[in-house]
């Protein structure tokens, strides 16, 4: 069947769906959209009911689960699904060329928050799935499940994870949730990094006081704060935490063959996302930096005056937000466990400090070469008519997806179409029909061979 | 005449007026509000007029100076007065107990912003010569002047000083915007500090971007922002800036003493600020470190997601906002220029960096204490009914003073009622009553006498 020409002539009706995902504004970090997250996962159960799975929302103890599944021979190979219905925040607001909720086709892309990450990627795959259920060309047993706080540490699934054992039992575990290489040519992902996280608040005077009559005496909550951050890595680049590479795994020679290939040169980084790519350890390449070595980045920092002008004041707090990238071997709540011991240690003397939003995210993900799912999906790549398949350790998380494998029993394969020209969790987030269609295409020749 | 008398029956009277003055929103800082401030102008300008001054407003470069003359005989000494009626931004305004802009007498107090700084302490001396001018006793030629931006660096009477060299020439420089010692007796400032500030741009990625897809490769303004403020003071406290210190005067054995007389506890100080006083040069008391030496202070540190929850982003840029605190000796000019030279030498690799709001406010104010008029200033706080009367060298700066005193001729005398309670700058801003009593009889006191 040529799926290509297949989604040529459904590219409407297709589309169409995926605008009416990306409508819903299903912020899971801020519990202002809570509602929406809900209406967003009744929605899509709604949508993989019409085109014939068994679908239901699964509670957890927090945002639902969405659970539907296709059974059409328990001898044949089951596939587990999985993607997420929520999306990053959207702010800065003002940066947007248009609403972020409004998605907008231009220039061959649709421009929304979620248009990539990871409701489109979730999208094709609904799609793909749609055509080969409508051509009766899905031969293997389906699962899939769509969690509602991918972006904010996948509390809900995972806690519900251990007692769903039985239903999401699977051989492969598909995720279409990664990007490809700078190049745009077609990426299985080999790593994905763990993720944890911490909110810091330091408190000075009792209220923002006036800078003159206390300064020299009184503790600066924003200088504390920036003397804290500045602690975190040495002069060199390297985090300065006591004990933080004790677990991280030496990469190895044919895995850093692999990483390499794609390396991108320093000019076409920086024109890509407009800094020079020069942070992190010396020694190391940038595809090595983001795939294999863990990082400590600060997200938000905030401390008094932010307005036109100035304000002589020594404010009377800061808060700093805090996440760290894991790597092959390390343990997150060990490693969280060290920054918490790092940021105790290194505070300024004079400033009170709390941490708060403590977030234990999963560990670092990695997938061997010789994974019988990592061969098929390059197979199903090249009748995809995709030229090349490059190998990919991304430095972003998927921080749920390790436990899934784990309780699933499912072998990973993590296939996905986001460039970095998409701007996922940025402002104008879009994703290309071009990348939407492959996408389509690969699922499809994917799932129809097994 | 019995001034305090006189103050009791016409209470009512003076206070409606003040709260006039306080329902206006002269923000000088923040552009939105330019027609109040000059709303604000022309309101004092009539209330000056209609007391018995020939006043009118003098145009600047920026915003206009009100200016008000009453001058009875040539061979009679002249005393120029000097206060300010813009104000300091509400933010965080969630923290007010009542609106900033509607004053509200609560337990003998007046809550408003600039109940205190510096509108209460004009009106309480625009009050009391009111009562001399009913009663004959004003024997003094009066010249005064209220600038509208010393709240964000005296800009437009800077510049128009010089001009002004003619109509402004006088004896005595007197002003009323400085504060007691925390014991809140009496207090002749003997000194003020400068002030220059400038505020710090940082720019990494283009937009907030990925920090997985990124992290470890692209430059955080977040944290560049951290280790460049950081950089600025060393790990005892003192200022890391070269050369900073090379014009700093060395405190004299009498002052030193004078200032250490009304030193607080840490207790205290912990108690009424809400936090320790630890932070400054080691080996200085508080009253040394507030009073002697200079400060580099962050007003605002501002960069990436600062909502609820987290956002996994590497943030686009960051805005320090600095000011920095000069004692006697410093050169303002110098002052920041060595402040940027660190900034240029200190910034993080792969950040661009650029600095605006260029500050240079006015140098540290040092009187003498065998002034004439801190002589005449101690007499007429005695005859004021004050118990004690103390010197205090003040941590915040009127920046435009020590060109005034200059231009004018004037021997400046510098003495007010603002107390740490009245949070000056921060929310809940409030003088008491009693306060404003006291200022009212000492202003007539001190004039009457001369």
């Amino acid at each position: 069947m040529d799926y290509s020409k297949y989604f040529n002539e459904n590219q409407d009706q297709i589309v169409k769906g995926w605008m009416e995902f990306l409508r819903i504004p299903s912020i899971s970090t801020d519990p202002r959209y809570d509602a929406e997250c809900t209406r967003c996962a009744e929605w899509l159960s709604a949508q993989l009911s019409t085109i014939g799975l068994k679908s239901k929302l699964l509670p957890t103890s927090s945002k639902p689960v969405v659970y539907a599944e296709y059974l059409v021979d328990p001898k044949a190979k089951t596939v587990l699904f999985y993607g997420h219905y929520d999306v990053q925040p959207v702010d800065p607001i003002e940066l947007w060329s248009s609403p972020p909720f409004e998605p907008r086709l231009s220039d061959g892309k649709i421009f929304a928050r979620g248009a990539e990450d990871n409701k489109g990627q979730s999208w094709y795959a609904i799609s793909a799935i749609t055509a080969l259920i409508r051509s009766s060309k899905l031969k293997v047993n389906l699962k899939m499940i769509f969690e509602g706080e991918e972006e904010c540490g996948s509390k809900g699934l995972t806690q519900s994870l251990t007692g769903w054992k039985d239903i999401l039992k699977a051989d492969y575990l598909m995720v279409c949730d990664t990007g490809m290489v700078p190049s745009n040519e077609a990426t299985i992902t080999m790593g994905l990094r763990g993720l944890v996280g911490v909110n810091v608040l330091l408190y000075g005077p009792k209220v923002d006081t006036h800078s003159g009559s206390e300064g020299g005496a009184c503790p600066n909550p924003a200088i504390a704060a920036s003397q804290l951050v500045a602690s975190l890595h040495d002069a060199t680049g390297r985090i300065a935490v006591d004990g933080y590479y004790d677990e991280v795994k030496e990469i190895s020679a044919a895995d850093r063959k692999l990483a390499n290939e794609v390396e991108q040169s320093s000019a076409e980084y920086e024109e890509s996302v407009g800094a020079p790519p020069v942070w992190g350890e010396k020694g190391f390449t940038v595809a090595e930096r983001t795939g294999f070595r863990p990082t400590i980045e600060v997200n938000g920092l905030h401390s008094g005056y932010g307005g036109p002008g100035g304000k002589t004041i020594i404010p009377a707090m800061s808060e700093i937000k805090i996440t760290s990238r894991l790597v092959g071997g390390q343990t997150p709540e060990k490693c969280l466990a060290l920054l918490e011991k790092h940021l105790e240690k290194f505070k300024p003397n004079g400033v009170r400090m709390e941490l708060k939003d403590r977030s234990v995210g999963g560990a670092a993900l990695l997938v061997s070469s010789s994974s019988a799912a990592v061969v098929m999906a390059k197979e199903a790549l090249l009748r995809a008519s995709e030229k090349v398949v490059r190998y990919s350790w991304e430095g972003g998380s998927i921080p749920v997806l390790v436990k899934l494998s784990e309780v699933s029993g499912a072998s990973p394969v993590l296939v996905g179409f986001a460039s970095l020209e998409g701007r996922a969790h940025s402002p104008d987030e879009n994703f290309p029909l071009k990348s939407f269609q492959r996408g389509f295409v690969y699922v499809a020749e994917f799932l129809s061979a097994l």
